[in-house]
């Protein structure tokens, strides 16, 4: 029942609050926060879901209706990374480059934000959803820069570095090629920064070009 | 029945050999790999994989075991990946960096390599399956060079450059993120070049200090 009115959108600071009637929505977000991180969208099943929050399954047709509206409501907290990313990136241009890897790489230890960027990336892999959140993430913020097109330097420039960023992340996290999980988050800081912040200053001194600022 | 013993392994063309024997294994093999692509280890079913392969699903287990079994049996071609690779590598340092990502991206393009590929990725996002495989492709020619430990700077920047890349093909060819998209193979092997020119030059003075050449 996707038309059915749901709560407003609140932030969402989970683990922990269990009674009730939103205790048990809350506790059904968890849950499938975890099942969607752990299986990726199509291996997650409602009935796992449902058990890992020791609830009926059918409440979660009550609570959120479809398996997808059920996936939409626990990414709803995505902003989060944007947020967090776009906070690194305010301030001296001179790193921005080590301050966002510094918060990219963060996202991914976070345990608000990495259960959301796994149930992303895994359900990316073999359904559009997740592939459609990631694509939002990552060219979210280019909207408000109309002026920029998908073709354009800017949005080619800020893409590849998010597609390096994340292929980085996945083969430490979910690959875990050696060497990487070897390196300690300051030493992929230090390697990664110089790329960000190449690209920080391309797209920058693109815009400046512009009429409006970054 | 994993230690049944197996026809030897054989380089495989696929496409277009379905009579007697060996034609009834090469179209398991081929089906194999499509669902595996498309699907990934947990999402591929041995039924789906008998029925475009046309035969009754109880050969799967006659011809190869179990799943894993053939889940193997299908990437045994993965070899081809690292030998392009390692054929675009050879030659003058110079262009290191444009030949090797021609060469990548040719291998998600073709279609005796971008079923492996999409296979190993997909299946490795929620089994270790695939995973192990990629590991072993982004440094399997680390072992000749056995005096390279995978904490050693060269191993992290192999690891580092196979990560960028596999993020930029994995956004261009899974997530589908617009502006890759739009961005042809030449402009692409142009904006990655550069990064895997340098990451080669490192690598290689890197070495030179040691007993062995690349």
């Amino acid at each position: 029942m996707p038309s059915q009115p749901r709560p407003p959108a609140q932030p969402v600071s989970h683990r922990g609050r269990r009674a009730g009637h939103s205790g048990t929505r809350e506790a059904l977000l968890d849950a499938a926060r975890d099942q969607f991180a752990d299986h990726g969208y199509d291996g997650a099943s409602l009935r796992a879901i449902a058990s890992q929050a020791q609830v009926d399954p059918g409440l979660i047709r009550h609570f959120f209706g479809s398996k997808q509206d059920l996936f939409n409501a626990a990414m709803e907290d995505r902003a989060l990374i944007t947020d967090r990313l776009m906070a690194a990136i305010a301030g001296p241009q001179d790193g921005i480059g080590a301050r966002a890897v510094d918060a990219y790489l963060r996202l991914w230890e976070d345990e608000d934000t990495s259960p959301i960027l796994m149930s992303m990336v895994r359900s990316a892999m073999t359904t559009d959803h997740g592939a459609d959140l990631i694509n939002e993430v990552i060219v979210a913020r280019l909207a408000p820069h109309t002026e920029i097109g998908i073709d354009s330097e800017p949005a080619r420039q800020i893409t590849l570095a998010g597609a390096h960023l994340l292929g980085v992340a996945v083969s430490r996290s979910i690959l875990k090629a050696p060497p990487l999980v070897e390196m300690s988050h300051e030493e992929l800081v230090e390697a990664l920064a110089p790329m960000v912040q190449e690209t920080a200053d391309r797209v920058i001194e693109a815009l400046s070009g512009r009429d409006s600022g970054v």
